[in-house]
This record gives C-alpha cells, structure tokens and sequence, in this order.
C-alpha cells in the first residue's frame, strides 16, 4: 500500500522501558514516529485509526510515567490501543491487526502482559482497575491502576458505579479522562454540556488559585464550608464538579497532545496522594493525520486506505446492501406507515443504520448515549404508553441490559421491539463481539417472540411483522454483513407467529434452518442430491415459539433431521430437541441432529474461516447427515470427509 | 393477630379521586389512618413494611395533587406501594398481599391502572418514567410522569443513565428522591456522602436567596458566568450539584413527612416549566411505628407481627438453617484458610448472609451498592490481579450484570466465584425474583462451570470446590429456604469438575437431578419403588459440564431417563438432551424427559403451590415416567394421575 515511514526513535523502542531511557524532550519525536507507524500499519490492516491517533502521546506519557506492567493500564474499549500495542513488544506483529492468527484489534490479556485486562465494549475500565488497585492495596504491593476512558463511555451507567466506588482503590487509582468530544457518535445528554463547558474553560489558571480568591470574597458563614468552596469553586471553572462529587481529585483540563505537559502532570498524580484521581485530559481523535483530522467520525473504524489520499479501499461496488441497511429501510418504511413506531439507539446511529431514521424523523429517534439499560427500559415505558419503540442494538450489546429486557419487558409483555444487527460471528471483531448467546438468553424468557432472517427480504417481512405485533416482545436477530442480492418485495408481508415456511420439499433429510445459514442449507441440499439423498428445507424463522407443527411433521417424515443456527448451545437447536423429547418423538428412534456455534469463543478471522472453524458450512451438515445416516459409503465415495 | 383500627376518613377514600375532594387540612388525618392500616395490614401478611411507612405522606401528596392515573405515577422498586394500593382501590385486598391469588408485594401493571410500570428490581423507574412523559410529549398529550426512588437506588448506574437522559422527558419529568439514608443496607460510596450533605444544610434558607447573596460578593469576571453561579451556589447548600449536573432543575431538601408542605411543593413543580425537576424529600423508614423507627433495617422486611410489641412471628425454631447462612459458613470457612479470598455484594450483605463476612473481614468485604455491573467487573479486575473474588448475586439480579460475565469474566476466563442466591422458585416474592434463567444463560457461555447444590452439605463442598477452582469462572446455585437438616461434615471435599454422584441405584428409570429438587426424586423413586419399577437417581452437581460419561451410561442402561432441574428451558436438560444428540443416543430411541420450570411467569404464592404448579413435584417425576413408559395400567392401578 505505502511504503514504510522512518522511524529511527521508535526503532529504538521495543518495551516501555526503552521508552523511559529517553530524554523527555525526545519524547515529541516518538510521538510523531509512533503516529506515522499507527497510520501505516492501519492503511495496510483496516481498523480503528482516530481513536489511535487520538491517545499517542498519552501511550507515551503513560508508559513513561507509570511503571508498566506493574502498574496496571487499561484502556477503555481498547480500540485505541494500536499506539500501545506498537510500545509494548507488538510492533513486529501490527500489520496482522484484526486479521486470522494475528493481533486482536482490542487489548487482550493472553496477548501480551501489558494487556492486563481485555476491552472492547465499552465503560468496563474503571471497575476493573478499582479491581487491581484495590487488590494491590490489600495485597500491599506496588502498583497504581489506570483507567484511560472516553467521554462517551463516561455516560454509561457502569463508569458511574464505578466511580462511585472508586474510594476502594485508595490512591492507587488514576483515570484518564480521553475528552476528544466525540465517542462514536457525538455524545448525547446533560454529560455532554459538563463535558463542553471544560474545553471552553481557561485552562491555564489553575485550580487551586481561583479557589483562593473565591474564598476571599465569600461571606463568612460561608467559611465553615471552606472545602467544600474550594471543591465547587475549582467545579465552576473546570467543570469537573460531578467526578468531584463522585469523590475523585479532579485535574484538568490539561492538553492531550503535550507529552512533556502530559509527563509532568502525571509524574505528580502518580506522586500524589489524595485518594482516587481524574485527569481531564483534552484530546483530537484523529490527531496528525489529515484526512482523519477533517473527518474523524469517518476514520472511526475504516478499511485498508491509501496513507497519501486518505482513500479508502471501497472493494468492489454495487453488491448487495448490508443487513444493516435493509433494516434501516424496512424500519423507514413503517415509520412513514404508522406514527408511533419510534427507534432508540445507544450511541450507534451509524452502526444501526438509524441515522437514516434521524434525518427523516428527528423527533421520533432516540440516541441514549452508551446506556443500553436505559434504553430497554425507556422503550419499555414508551410501550406501555401506545407507542411502537425499536430497539436497535447489536446482539452482543443487548447483554448490557439483560435484567431490563427481563423485567421490565418480558414479565410485563410488553411490546418493546429489538433489532438484533451483528448477530453470530461478526469477522474481525472478533469473539467480544460476536451475537452468540441471544438465542438462549431470550429464547429461555416466557412471552419473547425471537425471530432470525434467513435473507434481506425475510428481514424485511420480519420488521413489519415486529410493528404490527403488540401483543408482546419481539426480536429479530440478523447478521454482520451482505445480503443474498435478492429483489425486494414491493410490500413487506405479516408474519403469522411461530410459522416456518418450506423452502424445498425432499424425502429423507430435513434441515431446519434458522437465519441466514439457509444458503449454506441450500448448499447442501443440493450436494445431498449429488449422493441420491433427497433433503426438505425449512426456514424456521422462529426461535421461538418454535413452529411445533412443522417441527413434527419433519422430524417424523425424514429419515434425519438437522438444525442450524448461528448461536450458542442453548438455543433453537435445543428447544427443537425439548419439544422432541416432551412430545415423545425421540422414543422410537429420532436422526436428529444440532448444528451449533462450538464451546469456545472464536477469535477473529475472515467470515468463512470462523464458519468453517465453527463447523457450520455446507460441508458441515453433509458430513453430520452421512454420519447420523450411518452412510460412511457415501462419506468415502463423494469424499466429503476428505 | 390484631383488631381493626378505625379509619374514618380513610374509609371514605376509594380512589385517588376522593383523596382531592379532602380538604388540604385533612390530609394530615388522612396519612394517619393510611399509616394506621398498612401497619395492621402487614401484620397479617407480613411483607415490606418500613419502606411503605416511610412513604405515606408521599403516597398522598402525590394522589392529591397529580391526576393518577393519567398522570404516570412509577415507585422504585415498588415494595413501598402498600399505601398506594391502599388508596387505589386494592383495600379490600389489602390483606391478602404476597400471598397466593392476592395482591403482588410489587406494584403490577395487571392489578391495576394507578400501577403504570411494573417494579421491583431497583433503579428502574426513572427510565420507565421517561419513557412515559416522552411518549406524552411526542403525542401531545396532557400527563406527567412521577418516579420516587430511594437514595440507595441512586447508587446503580442504570439511574444515573437515566437523568443523563431525562431531558427527552421535558417538563413532563418528575423524580422524587425519597432520601431515608437507608435502602436495604447504608448506602455506600461517595454518593452517600453528597445525599448526607443535604440532610446537613439548612432547609429553609431558600437557594435563589442564596444564590443572590453570593452573586453580590462574586469579582467580575464571573458574573457572566452567573446562571451556573446560581446553580453552583445551590449546590453548595443543598447539595443538589450532582443533579444539577445531570440536567435537573432540584428542589429539596423537603421534609418528606410534612404532607402539607409537600402538596404545595409538588403543586409548583407541577406547574413549573423548567424542564425536568427533582424534588428531594427527607424521610424516615418505618417511620411512625415505633418499633420499625427504631429498628428501621429489621423491619425492612417482617414475617406476620404483634402490632402492639412489635415482636414478629418466628415461626418454628430450632429447623434447618437456610441456604443463605450455610452459604455464609462455608465462605468463611474458606476465608479463614486463605487470604486471597474476598466478598463482594451488591447492597445486600445480610441478604447474601455475607454481613457474618463482614463481621470477621471488613477489609476483604465489599458491598458496591446496587451496582452488579460494577460488581462483576471489580470481581474480574481482583481475579486478574490475584484475589479469588465471591461474588454474592440473587440469582434474579446477576441478570443485572449479564453482559460483565460475558465480556469481562467468560471470555477472559477469569476465576471470578459467583453464589447465586434464590436460585428457582421464590414463593412470596413472585415473578420478578424468581431465579429462574441462570442456567440457561450461564450455560450457553463457554469456559463457564455451573454448579447446583441439592442440599447444605453439597452446598459446602461447592463453595470449597469455588475457592480452589483457578482455571476459570464457576458459579453456584442454591435456593431460597432452608436445608434438609443434615449433618455438616468437618471438612468440605473438593469435587471433581463436571461429575456428578449417584445417590440410589436402580435399574429401569433413570432419574438426572440437578439441585435441591433430588428430594422430590428420592420420593419419586420411593413411590416406583411401590409399583416394582427401580430407579437410579443421580445429583449430576454440574449444569455445565455436564457430566457425559454419567448421562451416556444411564440414559443406555436404563429404560426411561428423566431430568429434573429448577429452571426455564435452555439449560441443564437442553445440555443432556443436545449431548444425547450430538453422541446419536438418541437414534435407536430413548425415552428422556426434562422436567423444568414452564414456560410463563409464575405468580407469588407457598413454595410448596408454585412447584406443584410448575409440575416440579415427585407426583410429577413419577407420572412423567410412566407416560414415557406407556405404563397407563400402573397409572390407573397406583391413581397417580387421579
């Protein structure tokens, strides 16, 4: 892609602990030749590149102040790590970012000890070093922990009780407040004004000084309160008065892109010793590259790019749309139809497709920020007040708010919707990522409608049928990437609840299919049909209620019958078998057969790799029918086991 | 257990609607009586008492002067609702609360339209509360939305979420802290400091007289910052900041048992248009009864008491000791063996039995608040640096934290120890507690163990098998109630990771128990015995791993296997059965059976009525059996199905 920068200082640095032998007016040089790597390498990788850009003179300071890895760093999200992989003995392996058998494009633990805890969603970091501060402190042993944590992630619930408990860590605890104003999408909420209100502060009159002549001029009966003067006093010009509330030893605003200011400020939060402390630190996502600079939310995550442009590799054009936008089309078309669907997102309006609902329906879109508990329960009290409200949040996400998705939804059965994009394996993000577990963990709730599409126009139908059901909750999960190229219906159709549909009508094998490993079904079929076996399909649509019906009549009209499913044990497969087994079915002798997600989390890899690592390709359920079928001759002779 | 009291004015009282037509000077009567009849009420059904005394002034004031039911009326948590259900036409049923057939000890959207939300997980209502005055707002419709949620309940991320994002709601928003310093334990961390602020500060000097007295003394360059001088300066007295910073415009602190000064409160915060408002009321739990108000924790929760004395209803002493407490033993056990253990709890150390903990090591206990998010990833950060973590969870409430187990605890495979408390059914608590889904949504997650104790002395060796289980996460279940009454052995044993024990051997039926249901399967074996059919039972102890060379020895030697397990479908039955599978067990024919919890929500009710409803009994073991085995002459001659 582009040829190699010069980087004679950073060739120098192989671990943190090169870094500290520099002079710290070296440290600017390191600075721009880790900057120029990051690009580099990300030109030739994809990935996230602004977040990396953003925090490379924090890398360097940190690693130059704190002693790592004693001293624990973890890095929100993780995603702006490529810095600090390059830093802590990765760099010979950083053109395999996010690539099969190469570097996680998050932190991660078995990578390297320097990745003391692994993120990639976000708002986790600071628990977890109250966890290794704490830990260190009763242990008596050496050791701060620092939090790095954007102001996006700072409006999720699980930073504040993190914060609010902070005073665990003692004054081991140090968290890096990454203010570049803009997670994924512009943070949304009264947090964000706090957050506006520092940059726009004087930051060089220090604290401490104001608070003084603050004090002069107040009444007396407002001496008494003399700490707390000078805590509100310093809140009123630095805006840090809500993390003062929450009992941290606010500093800042400081510049994110000064190493030597940044070195010295945290040479005397390390050196302090005052209890929990914040530094505010303000920063440019994209910082010293311009195209990401002119754009940032565009480098957010992009693909491989030319380093002199800033052109990104598009790929070949006008394939099929994504299931992304298909979804986000269908959910238009119902919103235009009826004007009580609604759609809330938790900070991903690009990631859901929903930014396309915003422009047309800015008063109907909801952006709750990182904070997919609010979300689920918002919706809920949007429901029970006549409204429509999808819920548009990744299946990997949809975790975040599990109890509320149970208890103020499914118990009350109430009709909130939730669009489930990035269900199953989801590529280069690998296993934090991946939708594995929704088919068990909504599939076990009493009143949950789960739907999965087999295509763009299953989807399409699937989006209507969740407006038009207010009987209850509803879900449809769907994956990353393409659809088949299908044409589009004029008109979605209503689904009639809990019905599959036959795909193709066989004799001795039935594969039932949920979602969209139908193709690769369809694959086999007709591979089956090489070998004289002739196979039913089914499109299940439904996790559940399982159609019952046609579950029966496949299971006792074929000679072997196989599920699949992008999910985790638990799932389809296994309430296919229950009803098998409550109904009697498997008594005189049942072929039946689970295909499944393995026991093991997948790390990132081309899509069809993680497909065939999984086990769930066409060859697949070929080879588990000729197994079940007991055909080894069938095995040997067409050599689907070779 | 005690006479009537006399209730003049509060017999006239059906709905809210006959509260407006009271003079404002009557009000205070009216509470009186209120108080009067909860007392006497849950003196008879036991239940949540202090929490409701706590609220009657608040309970009245808010009927009196908001226009429930259009206006949204949302209680936190919803167990201090018993004066609400009182005067919203549910005294005749007053007394016949958590039991079964009677009133939910919860608000509950079926029992009533003054019930607009379900509540009894904590820290829900803001966001439901937005949810239904954005819906209003959007339809132009006329309603506010009123959510009182207690000081603890401020602790959990999910509230703090939901203010970030109150501004959706407009000026259709109000929040009622309801600030008795006292949820179900202290509230802890740095919040609790910033709430005992305001109890502190003067109430009567009124914040703008403040805010201008300060404003004349301010030097010039801030007086163009004044509106946030007015807002900091209020702050500063009542210690509203936090709020202030989260968008609302705060009122308080108010004298939460003055119901007159809070009618004429309220009505300006119902008139106000400052967009959302957060009225900060001061109460006292148990407030009015003597014996709660001096006792306000004990009496949190109460069984059937003398309203005269106070002394509550123990019941039968000297029984088995309940599950919690042999939990808490055994942990302690360990503790005291190891250093490295620690406990941490999520607001409920006497709840979890961990209070004992505490007692023997403050430094090694940590209660978070209501914050399982935090929780869990505090937990992972102590297990990566260390320490072997207890996380002590309600089964109900780990949901809370779904996603930490996921991505911070599953995926690193981090040794975090979770006890999941009321694991199953949970008599009078009803749906909103029951355990129910842990087994499916543990299960599907890979490198997880799950355990489920079948009786105290298993419990014991599984807390011991926790401690020394390194290697990853693991997890066990126990119910709510008491144990069998066995003898405890010296020593725990250590058990050997996904095996279970066979504790009868037979020879047709083959019963697979998991949990403290193996009684009912010894009864279950005791009564085939009686018709000449010999059954094999087995604790299988693991959920997760499943114990395969167990399950495929019997399910091939015996005739008829049943599972039995306390939990919905996906979990320990849907393993065996999706094992039998995978392994084609299943293809000669195998009669298995999974017996589990049904698939709807099950009402509060006896624990003995809730299993039998949930067909969980050993009639149901048996008769199960006999159906697989089409053995409809032992059902007539036996009458099990009679």
């Amino acid at each position: 892609m582009s040829d190699r920068p010069q980087t004679p200082l950073l060739d120098t640095v192989q671990y943190p602990e090169d870094i500290r032998k520099l002079e710290k007016d070296q440290l600017p040089q390191l600075c721009e030749e880790l900057r120029r790597e990051v690009i580099s390498a990300v030109s030739v990788t994809g990935g996230h590149l602004g977040a990396g850009l953003g925090v490379v003179e924090l890398t360097v300071a940190i690693h130059y102040v704190f002693d790592t890895p004693t001293d624990r760093l973890i890095w929100d999200v993780g995603h702006q790590c490529y810095p600090h992989k390059i830093v802590t003995g990765r760099r010979d392996r950083i053109r395999t970012l996010r690539q099969g058998g190469g570097l996680s494009g998050f932190t991660k633990r078995s990578e390297s000890e320097y990745d003391p805890f692994g993120a990639a969603h976000s708002s986790t970091s600071i628990s977890a070093a109250v966890g290794f501060a704490t830990a260190n402190r009763l242990a008596n042993r050496p050791g701060h922990a620092i939090a790095v944590i954007g102001d996006g992630a700072m409006t999720a619930g699980m930073a504040y009780e993190a914060m609010n408990n902070a005073e665990a860590a003692g004054n081991r605890l140090v968290v890096i407040l990454n203010d570049n104003d803009m997670s994924i999408a512009p943070p949304v909420g009264s947090l964000r004004n706090s957050l506006a209100r520092l940059v726009s502060s004087n930051k060089y009159l220090t604290p401490r000084r104001l608070a003084q002549k603050l004090a002069r001029v107040m009444p007396r009966p407002l001496h008494r309160t003399a700490r707390r003067v000078e805590e509100y006093a310093r809140g009123l010009v630095t805006g840090g008065t809500l993390f003062e509330e929450l009992g941290f030893y606010y500093v800042g605003p400081v510049d994110g892109h000064d190493v030597i200011s940044l070195v010295e400020i945290l040479e005397n939060v390390r050196d302090a010793d005052e209890g929990p402390m914040l530094v505010h630190a303000v920063t440019q996502k994209g910082k010293g590259y311009a195209p990401a600079e002119s754009s940032a939310d565009k480098y957010h995550g992009v693909v491989k790019f030319d380093v002199v442009s800033g052109q990104q590799d598009k790929g070949p054009t006008g394939g099929p749309p994504s299931y992304t936008a298909v979804f986000a089309d269908a959910l238009l078309h119902e919103a235009q139809r009826d004007d009580k669907v609604v759609a809330i997102t938790a900070a991903m309006p690009s990631g859901t497709g929903l930014d396309k609902f915003q422009k047309a329906f800015p008063d109907r879109t909801f952006d709750v920020g990182i904070a997919e508990q609010h979300a689920v329960t918002f919706a809920a009290g949007m429901a029970a007040q006549g409204y429509r409200p999808f819920c548009a949040i990744y299946s990997t996400f949809l975790q975040r708010a599990y109890d509320q998705v149970v208890h103020d939804v499914a118990i009350q059965n109430l009709p909130v919707r939730f669009a489930m994009d990035r269900a199953g394996l989801v590529g280069a993000d690998g296993a934090t990522h991946a939708g594995s577990f929704d088919l068990a963990y909504l599939g076990t709730l009493p009143n949950f409608v789960v739907m999965a599409a087999a295509d763009e126009v299953e989807l399409t139908h699937m989006v209507h049928t969740m407006a038009m059901h207010d009987s209850g909750p509803i879900a449809v999960r769907y994956p990353r990437g393409n659809g088949r190229g299908l044409v589009m219906p004029a008109e979605p159709q209503r689904l009639e609840i809990g019905k599959g549909r036959i795909v193709r009508e066989g004799r001795q094998v039935a594969i039932l299919s949920l979602g969209t490993r139908l193709e690769e079904a369809e694959k086999a079929a007709d591979q089956l049909a090489t070998m004289g076996l002739s196979a039913t399909i089914a499109d299940m649509r439904f996790a559940k209620p399982i159609d019952t019906d046609l579950v029966r009549r496949l299971l006792t009209t074929h000679e072997v019958a196989v599920t699949i499913e992008e999910a985790a044990i638990g799932g389809f497969g296994a309430h296919v078998l229950t009803f098998a087994s409550d109904e009697g079915l498997i008594d005189a002798g049942l072929k039946l057969r689970t295909l499944r997600l393995p026991d093991r989390y997948q790390d990132q890899d081309k899509p069809e790799k993680q497909y065939e690592e999984a086990g769930l390709t066409a060859k697949d359920i070929v080879e588990t029918v000729l197994k079940a079928l007991r055909r080894n001759d069938l095995h040997a002779e067409h050599g689907v086991l070779a």
